[in-house]
């Protein structure tokens, strides 16, 4: 039967999630556990999507095919019983056989921290990029508005990205808020390009430090030209919040 | 001159404010720094005093002599500068050359974070002690004004903690709040002697699980015996919070 479970994980100490030699990962530490579980039988593990090094997960899913006959509830607590304590499993259900992890999401979110204070916290190093200018709030706010929407978003994926397909995606939702010392920029869409939500902070922040117009957005989206959008923002500030299916 | 400074780390990764034989230590860390800006020469800091391996702090003071003339500001940012991303010196000022960062404490505070959910948060685990059991606030809220005032804290206090000395302290204030699945218990008081805010938490979180009644600290005050209170909650969710002097 399959199963999809949801994971949340501090990207800290990862390479990333998807596996790869010479680094550990989140999807080799979850696989080593199933292989435990099925006394040493390689159980494959596909999520919703990869993760970067150091990029951590509220919500990310995965589906796996299993033989085992063990409850919903009881899958949960024995592979956290295995697990890091950076890596927890916080639902296991059963789905239909032909559910795909990754081919049946309508929809993802992701959440980017930016700690903007002069000084550093370092109970924040790992979870926020830390930005010590002032910044203008209102016109990122405005800038968000330009993102929503359906776009070909070619000036916002990496450039050595190699996607063939189209470049198009609908952003639901671009919002940035200011909480105490923290922005919070939250992005849900029907899918993201690689490195996708990192360049738009990282032009977002320009944006906030008076370097850029809300409104070169547009130029930049017509573009389609990745040299035109901003930095890409560090990995360590970023969320997968959630992913939705049907 | 003699220089105070405030510093805040994350005590993850360490074992402890005071220097040890084969151990990372703060106290290690912040000396080696100061030698460098002193090219060389040895310079001994004082903390307010020690916190354990895993204690965290916010507002950690210590003082010392230095005959290099660096303004204030100039101080903060070269200590930086220099020190790993989970140690972060928020002030350096001068003070007066018999000013003891020990000796010359008015009142400290600490606090202790409980994560009170069924389920554990991964960016919670080096910074809260999760408990997933429910509680009893309001017991605990009680049992948290028989703590205040000026009390004998023997029953508080570590058997091998080898103090001398009296073990009277004036707590002034004890409390305990919930913030959503957070625990935040805080303790000012004028000292506190060796885990006594461990033992206290370990202590209150009995009574909130109903194993306790809150007038329990009542005797466990009077007893002087150690062995009358709880366990010692773990390390890692405790911070010093600030230390205060007159």
């Amino acid at each position: 039967m399959r199963m999809l479970a949801t994971v949340s994980y501090d990207g800290t100490a990862y390479a990333g999630y998807q596996v790869q030699p010479n680094a550990v990962t989140i999807q080799e530490i979850i696989e080593k556990c199933l292989r435990k579980m099925h006394k040493g039988q390689a159980i494959r593990i596909h999520a919703s999507g990869r993760t970067d090094a150091k990029v951590h997960a509220i919500g990310q899913t995965f589906h796996f095919d299993t033989n085992l006959a063990i409850p919903e509830h009881n899958w949960k607590q024995a592979l956290n019983a295995l697990l890091p304590n950076d890596i927890f499993i916080s639902s296991v259900q059963q789905v239909a056989d032909d559910f795909h992890a990754r081919f049946d999401v309508t929809a993802k979110e992701y959440r980017y921290y930016v700690r903007n204070a002069k000084d550093q916290d370092v109970f924040q190093r790992n979870y926020s990029f830390h930005v010590g200018e002032t910044m203008n709030l209102a016109k990122m706010q405005q800038a968000c508005h330009f993102i929503e929407g359906e776009h070909d978003f070619t000036s916002f994926c990496a450039a050595n990205a190699g996607v063939k397909g189209s470049k198009v995606r609908t952003i639901y939702q671009a919002t940035c808020e200011k909480n105490r010392d923290t922005l919070i920029f939250t992005f849900k869409g029907s899918g993201f390009l690689y490195n996708m939500v990192r360049i738009l902070v990282g032009t977002l922040l320009e944006i906030g430090k008076g370097k850029r117009e809300p409104s070169d957005i547009v130029e930049i989206l017509t573009s389609k030209d990745r040299t035109k959008a901003g930095r890409t923002a560090p990995a360590h500030g970023l969320f997968l919040q959630s992913v939705t299916y049907q």
